[in-house]
């Protein structure tokens, strides 16, 4: 079946992990806990919040009842807030409050059926939530963008925008600008796919959902102003000295704006930027859209907002909450794909112990041993092969080092290391060998690159981009 | 739906990502490469290798067909094998061979569905696989008894066994035992199930397979012939002066155990058994299981074995390979249940800066980052709330540590450090609390153990037992 696009060679995988990793890391430095739901939730609780049937994937036994699909009662999460609620409902006094949580895992989608027949869609969703109950300060919303911009800080993929906006100032404007109430949702919907669009087509969009063309233009006029700075697109918000509802929605976004700063995220980081929007009609508070600068055409890598009530189709306690989500199987495709992604310099391949006569295997064993207590990743070659077929394959998987010994060498007590990056043999003694070996990995990791290693990322903060 | 057995709450998902840390860790010390699949194989691919159709999840649009589930071309995997044979099939010219990969993800099987009906079956599974093209060493099959004795070391959970057998010593001593070979597979079947039945049940079964009572009793004693070293196991399988087949797999076996001894594998933590004997049909040479000491009643926890052609339903390449399996999920539940896992030092939460007045809101932001910079993972308490309150949240999460300072403190440039632990406050200076917490934290540490962190798991293998 199709679908195998995320199915990589082992490493691009490495690649992929590494990514987790840092993605996790800096999750967890913000004191986000973790959890993992299972893959299936009852087709109810699915469908209770925005579940569209025709993108869920029901599961049902093979071998089962024919009919079982019309009543199976199980389906695949299609995202993580979802779950995220019914987790909660579900565990409401056995959690501290606020909960923070992060969740890394596959999500299924059956977005497009038409295009995508038979076309199985699944991938990973990396979400981080904080839930209270009653009231949620606004300082957890301005919060997120200082996680924001230290995963993507720690990802090295240059440089990228967080745009905010406020949903209470969208609908207030929405209110200045005549459009009535039961068509807010679908002028939000023209607004969210104005950057896709020519601007004929969304004022003449605006225009069908009844606004006039003289307000249908200004409206698409202010929510493009893109070049102006945060503090001149709250100016423009003031001036118009509109009704109440945008007038909370500018103080928000405006005590937002000051605290993302005392948070210590710097201002070419993140702004105001009104054409924000977000699809989902749940979002109540400040939105996120996160733009890389060199690749606007990949949309938004990371997203999400403020809601009033996380879990109310489950239990009547008021949880609101604010969260993102990155969607890292389309951005590491896409980074994949563009080369923007550096290669982690220890892999697990980095020393290949050759045997080039079976009578010294023990000998071999043990100095793999050796490096391997020194958290050296350490492969022995075990199949009968001349040596030269064995460094072919030391090649083949990237390995950096492959060490050489037989009876000339063991002899003299020494053994030979090949830098296969340079070619370089250097010999070493077997007294020293594995601390020479940790030394000349080292060293060579500084070859590729003189910045940090793209692995140092478990408890090695140095690399952290002052904030 | 149920199935929710995998779900657990932040602490004891913390517990288990830090398991599979340091399984992905001990994988790659090997120099083990990672891969994952996609959840869903075509159908045929399933069913072409050992799939069950009443195991097998299908998947389908919820809104889609309702005829579709017959038509399904996609299903949830059932083991990591059939896509790995799968994925190599595929991949035949891009790998290096000796192929080595490690794969850590979600299965589904819908085990007993009369007594599940219903119930949906996630769980992990972490496998590693060493494949050649054409031939592979009895070395390869040695190796694996060094990685499993590894991760279990690592893992803290108690003395443990690793079992060896090998399958053309089983059929051999079928032959042996005048066992038709079109009865082979239902006796190997009946002494798979001899360690959790009696004897007279198991002796029973092999005579209604034919075996003489004298034979079936013979069988059965030589099969729990438990006591004996290895040593011992060996010689009384020579004493029986067997068929070929016998004597080949007795030379193997010989062969695999010096070779595990020469990879450093102490004789405490493996040996010969007999009883070994693996459900699947397509082990030929070595058979794994590990045994818990403490806990026998778990059965094994990591299982597998050599196979002479992985994926001969997809190429025509001969694939021989040696891999084995941890089923994670329920090797956790058990250890959860049990309280057989030492809690990580190193949690998400480690410090909560307290927010005792608004006015210093920028101050408490600025000391969260200082933390963060050392690597400390440190949450800020964002809500308005008394201080009594906000310490309640850092004891129900667990916090190591929390930071409290107001007017007081700021004005002789302090801050009180609060041990949650011991309820010991401490005052630090501004100019080197980032420091002191650290030091604190590393001390802290020592408290609940004088042994090596939990997480200390990336690079740090000081912990390594000698082997």
């Amino acid at each position: 079946m199709k679908g195998f696009d995320q199915e990589y060679l082992p490493e691009d995988q490495l690649l992929f992990n590494s990514l987790v990793r840092r993605i996790r890391r800096s999750f967890e430095l913000f004191g986000f806990m973790p959890i993992e739901t299972p893959s299936a939730e009852l087709i109810d609780v699915l469908t209770s919040k925005g579940g569209v049937e025709k993108e869920i994937y029901a599961i049902t036994r093979l071998a089962g009842d024919p009919t079982e699909v019309r009543t199976a009662r199980g389906a695949l999460h299609f995202d993580l807030t979802v779950p995220l609620a019914r987790y909660v409902a579900m565990r409401e006094h056995a959690l501290a409050f606020p909960f923070r949580r992060y969740q890394i895992q596959r999500v299924w989608r059956g977005e497009n059926p038409q295009a995508n027949k038979g076309r199985f869609q699944e991938f990973y969703q990396c979400d981080i939530d904080i839930i209270n109950k009653g009231n949620l300060s606004y300082l957890a919303e301005a919060e997120i963008p200082s996680v924001i911009f230290r995963v993507f800080s720690e990802m090295q993929i240059g440089a990228f925008r967080i745009r905010l906006n406020n949903r209470k100032v969208l609908r207030g404007l929405l209110q200045y600008f005549d459009v009535p109430d039961d068509r807010a949702a679908s002028v939000l919907r023209i607004l969210d796919k104005a950057d896709r669009e020519t601007s004929s087509t969304t004022i003449e969009g605006l225009e069908r959902e009844g606004l006039t063309p003289k307000l249908a233009s200004e409206l698409h006029e202010l929510l493009s102003f893109k070049s102006a700075t945060t503090q001149a697109v709250l100016e423009t918000l003031r001036d118009l000295h509109g009704n109440e509802l945008l007038k909370t929605g500018i103080n928000e976004l405006t005590a937002v704006v000051k605290a993302v700063r005392d948070f210590g995220v710097p201002d070419h980081a993140f702004g105001v930027d009104l054409s924000v929007v977000r699809g989902l009609d749940y979002y109540t508070g400040t939105i996120y859209e996160t733009t890389l600068l060199s690749h606007p055409e990949l949309g938004s890598i990371c997203s999400g907002g403020r809601y009033d009530d996380l879990a109310g189709h489950f239990t009547n306690t008021k949880l609101p909450g604010v969260g993102i989500s990155i969607g890292l199987t389309r951005l590491f495709s896409n980074l994949l794909e563009k080369k923007m992604l550096r290669r982690p310099d220890k892999t697990p391949a980095e020393v290949l112990v050759t045997t080039m006569d079976p009578a010294f295997l023990n000998k071999y064993f043990d100095i793999a041993n050796a490096l391997r207590k020194k958290g050296i990743n350490t492969e022995v070659y075990l199949e009968s092969a001349k040596l030269g077929k064995q460094l072919e394959y030391a090649n083949k998987k990237n390995f950096r080092l492959a060490l050489v010994a037989g009876d000339g060498e063991f002899s003299r007590n020494v053994l030979q290391a090949k830098d296969l990056l340079n070619q370089r043999p250097i010999e070493l003694s077997l007294d020293t060998f594995a601390s020479d070996v940790q030394n000349i990995l080292r060293h060579l990791k500084r070859i590729p690159s003189a910045q940090e290693s793209y692995e140092n990322d478990t408890d090695d903060v140095s690399s952290m981009k002052d904030s």
